[in-house]
This record gives structure tokens, sequence and C-alpha cells, in this order.
């Protein structure tokens, strides 16, 4: 995975893919699909809905930690699957062989087979909301991927796959971060 | 537009896409494009990223109230322009031909042209992360529009528009709200 200057990074989320988050209580690693996310601002600084339904959000609370991986549409039966099971009594990254990586940063690995992975630290849990403010410290991207098309949940079981992309760089330019 | 239920009111903000918020501030009409919001809660619960740096804010915190309303691609350009422009000196209805539609629970205006609206009250301002907590009162779709296909913005100047459909729904079963 290449590295990706962190200043870019939100822009692997704006678009509202489906993610997975995953974390490392200390003993093993952990995988959640979330489709509640949010960019707030470009420092990168995103948030998530979670709570304690999700097993994955006491190893959150804890270590402060995690990483956003980023899936393409190829791996669209491993992020169901991994939203419809539990940590609690099921090791993901076994079950539907992904592969974890070490991170520079952070315990929770990274996913081999993603796209993109963003190492963040946890800033502030919102309880009231149940959003938890994380902070991107350091961003990767798969370059070699050939599928890179990510995926959109609606919410009702169906997900939308990128289809053409189209450019407003000239019209945006006076919105756009340096260096976009 | 025909009335939709508003506990599937969170699918059309879930999978990411570019929405415009029109606010009225007592006086006037007001729109701003916002990529920057995530579905917190199937209740719905939404939330946005904004602050005093949008014109739209200070009708926003006053009224308490906004229309989240969602433009298909035949409307980028439109959308690019309305975020681009500040209602501080410009009629962003007029300026880009868009009719604003009396809504049934707040005096922000339902925009016509768009696939799809959703009126909302203001239920919390969390000033420390400019996130405001909207809840969505009202939901409307435009079942007699030929182009759906909605746009997401990466956030570098370039926008993904919707591609394929894929169906999950027999494996998220189990995650699904009723009714869904």
């Amino acid at each position: 995975m290449k590295q990706l200057q962190i200043g870019k990074a939100f822009t692997l989320l704006e678009s509202g893919p489906v993610v997975l988050v995953t974390t490392n209580d200390g003993k093993k690693n952990n995988i959640m699909t979330i489709s509640w996310t949010m960019v707030m601002d470009f420092a990168p600084i995103f948030a998530m809905t979670t709570g304690p339904w999700n097993y994955s959000f006491s190893a959150l609370r804890k270590t402060k930690e995690c990483v956003i991986s980023i899936p393409t549409v190829d791996l669209l039966d491993k992020v169901v699957g991994v939203g419809t099971c539990s940590g609690a009594d099921t090791d993901k990254f076994a079950k539907f062989a992904l592969t974890p990586v070490k991170g520079k940063h952070v315990n929770a690995p990274l996913i081999k087979e993603c796209v993109a992975n963003i190492e963040c630290k946890v800033v502030d849990i919102i309880k009231k909301h149940n959003i938890v403010v994380l902070e991107g410290v350091s961003a990767y991207v798969d370059k070699s991927r050939k599928e890179r098309r990510t995926v959109h949940a609606v919410g009702d079981g169906t997900f939308i796959v990128d289809g053409r992309k189209l450019d407003r760089k000239n019209m945006m330019r006076s919105k756009l971060p340096a260096g976009l």
C-alpha cells in the first residue's frame, strides 16, 4: 500500500462508501461494517455513529484507535458478512479470509484486500448521540488494484456501485483545499 | 411529490449523496450544498457538518428548521453553482432556476426539481464539532422523475455518479428495520 498525503484522506470517505472498521482490544483483531460516517473537516476529522450495540465499540473506547478500510465492490459479500455476525463469537479475519496488516501508528490492523486504509485515533466520543470523532493519522492506497469501485449502502439491503466520475474541478477551484 | 414513510427517510441519505439544504430566515429562502452528512439512526436522525462559514448557518440556528433536498446528476452544475456562491448576495433559487415549494412542517422550502426532499427540525447543535443534529419530520419522493441517479462528492472537485444497484436484502434481513 502506498502512503497517501494525510490531507487527502477525506477524499476516501466524502463520497460515502460503506467501510470496514478494524479494532484490536489487546488480544484479538475485530472488524465491523459501518456506513454511518461523515467527513467533518479537511484536517482530516471524521465522525462515525456507533455504540455499545457493536461489539467493536468497547475496544474502540478502550484503545481509542481504529482503522477505516475502504472495500471495493468485489468484496461486497465479505462486507455484508462482516456486518451480519459478531466479533463476540467470530474471528472475522479468518471467517472472511481477510488479511490483517500491521500499521504504523495504531494496533488496529489495516486490511490488505481493501483499496485504502486510514489509521485513526479517537479524539472524542459524543455519548448523547453515539458519535465517535476520529482523526486520521496515516492513510494508504493500493495503487495496483484493478477494481477500484466502492459501494454505497442504501440502508434497505441494496448497495449502489460507483458509476462514472464527473469532473467539476474548475468550477469548484475556489472551494478546494490547496493541492487537490 | 409523493409522501415517503418517514421511517424510510434514512435510505435517501445513507448512500452519501451530495445534498442541497434549504433554509428560510423569515425574509428569504436560501440554499447550500452539503456533502458532509451522516445517518445516525433509523429514527430518522441525521448529522450535518456546518458552521458560521456557511451563510445559511444563522438561519438554521435561528429557525431550527431546514429541508434536505436530494439532487440527481442532471442537476450537478446547479449543485456546484449553489456551493460556490453565497446567499449573502445571491438569490440562489432565482440564479439557478430552482423552484421553492411550500412544505407542511417547516418554513424552509422543498426544491421541486430534486428527486426527494426531507423536512427537518434541528434537535441539537454540537458547537465543539460544528455538527448539526436533525430530525426528519416528513419526506417526499418524486416518483415521476426519470433521472434518479444521485451524485457523490469525492471532495477534490470530482463527483461519482450512481452506477448499478446490487441486492443483498436476503443476506442482511436480520439487520434491516421492519418494513424495508
